[in-house]
């Protein structure tokens, strides 16, 4: 395949310490493969500036597409903003139009602080993201695009950035189950594999009451050719029910 | 904090594509933050045996403890153990202990398959995980523990593995729930981080029903600091409420 690809950044250390389970990344799997967006890596890391530049510098060096969750609120921990900044080798301040989102947000009556203002801090030459729940944008830059960690807003944004980017041929799959572990069709799985290597060929077992079972899912490009892999499986299932 | 640190790597198309909701990184988070171990890292890749191999090596070097998890099955999608053998630089070949845990696993009667066989092969110098559950060991070489995808097999695994790993001071923590925005307290929160760097004060947002509020999070490993940063909180709750 030579679609693009992407891989996704996660900022905090509430992941990584246990506190809460990480729940953007398989919404963002699932839009990408959608999109035939080649998702190639997921990198958890924590609240700390240098940890992040040099994962930013790596992924967007490597792929076609970054994402970014968590790390751009108005709090002491919330250092996304200068470390994207950092990693492009660009200054930051308050902008007008971010200042104007978030006054926009609290209402034209109230003044904005200096937490709201820290919002409003945007790297030169990045874009925004529009954040329709909370008034403080996403930012995106180069090939970078920087979401909030907040799941309702991560998916909000997330719909504003897509339908610019570059996308491919979207990924089709099928999947079969088998009621046998996998262990058992290993030999032809692995024949059909080598047959066909346009395509993805899963196995994942699982285990349901006392079933140990397997399933098998074909994952490609071309719907003619995931339902032949299909059909060379249910031919497979027969001969090993 | 000079506590022991440690990475996961999660090996799997199946998280990438979407298909499967990633399982084993909170677990293991909790579980190393009450050893005292700190996890800096969560890393998941595609069944890509390059990609497998330098993200070893990457992890290995950098971590105390590096944890695997995904792809170590019968099929041909199972491509960790030859990635680790090649990550240290030896060979790989079927082992007779391994090989007598597989076929007390399938029963004395059985023969043992090219699949079974296939699951016992460990690479040169390293020790075996045991696996209470289907019998296929684990891998334990270096710093390095390679274990399973499938969350039960994965939980019994780290159960055998983590009681002789080096540990430390274990990482307590309180949270404090405040009924306002983070905007709000972030200028006390600030101050107080700064005034207690030996602490982590982690500030994340939620949002119930019409509430927007805050749960801060004190992290470390001094009960008595711990303490001291709540009763500071609770005053900042008091006069921020």
């Amino acid at each position: 395949m030579t679609n693009p690809t992407a891989a996704m950044l996660v900022i905090g250390d509430e992941i990584l310490s246990g506190r809460t389970r990480e729940a953007n990344a398989y919404h963002l799997a699932g839009r990408l493969g959608k999109l035939g967006i080649d998702l190639r890596e997921i990198r958890v890391v924590p609240d700390d500036h240098d940890v992040i530049v040099d994962a930013l510098n790596a992924l967007r060096a490597a792929h076609t597409h970054v994402f970014t969750s968590g790390g751009i609120g108005p709090t002491h921990d919330d250092i996304t903003a200068d470390a994207v900044a950092d990693a492009f080798g660009v200054g930051i301040d308050v902008r007008d139009d971010a200042r104007a989102l978030l006054q926009a947000a609290v209402g034209h009556t109230r003044t904005l602080t200096p937490e709201h203002l820290r919002m409003a801090r945007i790297p030169h030459g990045a874009e925004l993201i529009d954040n329709p729940l909370s008034g403080a944008p996403g930012i995106s830059i180069g090939n970078v695009h920087v979401m909030a960690g907040v799941p309702a807003i991560f998916v909000a944004m997330l719909d504003a950035v897509l339908p610019s980017l570059e996308s491919g041929r979207p990924v089709l799959s099928r999947e079969l189950r088998f009621e046998v572990g996998e262990g058992r069709i290993a030999a032809p799985l692995r024949d059909l594999a080598a047959e066909m290597p346009d395509l993805s060929i899963g196995s994942y077992p699982f285990h349901s009451g006392s079933v140990y079972g397997t399933n098998i899912v074909v994952r490609g490009t071309d719907a003619d050719r995931i339902d032949q892999a299909i059909e060379r499986l249910e031919a497979i299932r027969r001969s090993h029910g």
